[in-house]
């Protein structure tokens, strides 16, 4: 199967952390939840948008850079969880997603949840790709 | 591994979405969150039981049907996870779950959540199989 | 792929439910949602602890004697999900996890959620592992 490999673009927000935004083993591709946290280069600090599509935008291009790390694909995910805290716009979320699967939509699961660990998020997405 | 397949038995639901309800690649297969919505033959609107048990009948159904399409079956469900918004009779959908998979059990974990998408959604199940 | 196959350490808690604590099938192992709960060996009730950093070490050894049932270790483990009641304290569990990981970390997603399924469970964590 390979060995279990930790997959690190270099976001800020995953230094020192006790997991990795990803991991392959053999041709599993497990994608840590993300969140749209943007690091404000003057401060330091977290931030957020507050709209539920714009934050949806921002996770997107994380998925896709770390699918890109991988040398993967969004036609290599099959399956991704939306963890939502508010459902204010969450419609419009959609068209992100036809965005960037064009039609080869993954399985996937949305709950309202009722809190995400940074302050501010909105939404957080996981997934999960089977690599060929 | 083969490609990515959408599996999508017909349910009337999921049609113009941006998911599909199960996802094939490999012999892993992501079934999506299934709730136990059925849709008014005369209005169009989604309708739901105001029991949990009646619900996970409904949702096991659902899960019978996708991997029937999938040429799968529960023998084959390696884990499913339990989103609900009661605990109200929760118990009682064990029987459900004996029914559907007989003594052969998926992993599961069951979490209570703020909400769930569709309004009268009392539980919602995803799954993952691993084919033959 | 072989057969699915249900992975006991026979703890207490885990008799006479509708999922297995582990299911390995091929080379795929999921892992059920774990909790810190302890049978009192008198009253025969479960208990918690009051504190999430208790809680997550008595789940870590959980995950570790399930793992070793499954002829498995934590260096294969490709993704974790903590399902937490609050956040006081969370941030003390990192050191649970550098101690049963070392530095080869899964994939991982943490949400908040309005309740789990034992009064008095702060958190629950359930896990997937791609086996050599």
């Amino acid at each position: 199967m390979g060995k279990k490999i930790m997959i690190n673009p270099g976001l800020p927000q995953h230094n020192n952390l006790t997991y990795a935004p990803a991991v392959r083993k053999g041709n599993m591709l497990f994608i840590s939840g993300q969140d749209a946290a943007e690091t404000d280069p003057v401060t330091g600090r977290l931030t957020f948008s507050n709209d539920i599509l714009e934050q949806t935008k921002i996770i997107y291009e994380k998925l896709r850079v770390i699918l890109e790390t991988a040398e993967a694909g969004f036609e290599d995910v099959v399956s991704t969880t939306d963890y939502i805290t508010t459902t204010r716009n969450y419609k419009a979320t959609a068209d992100v997603r036809r965005q960037y699967f064009g039609e080869s939509f993954p399985a996937s699961t949305g709950v309202i949840v009722k809190g995400l660990l940074h302050a501010g998020a909105l939404i957080e997405i996981d997934a999960v790709a089977v690599l060929d």
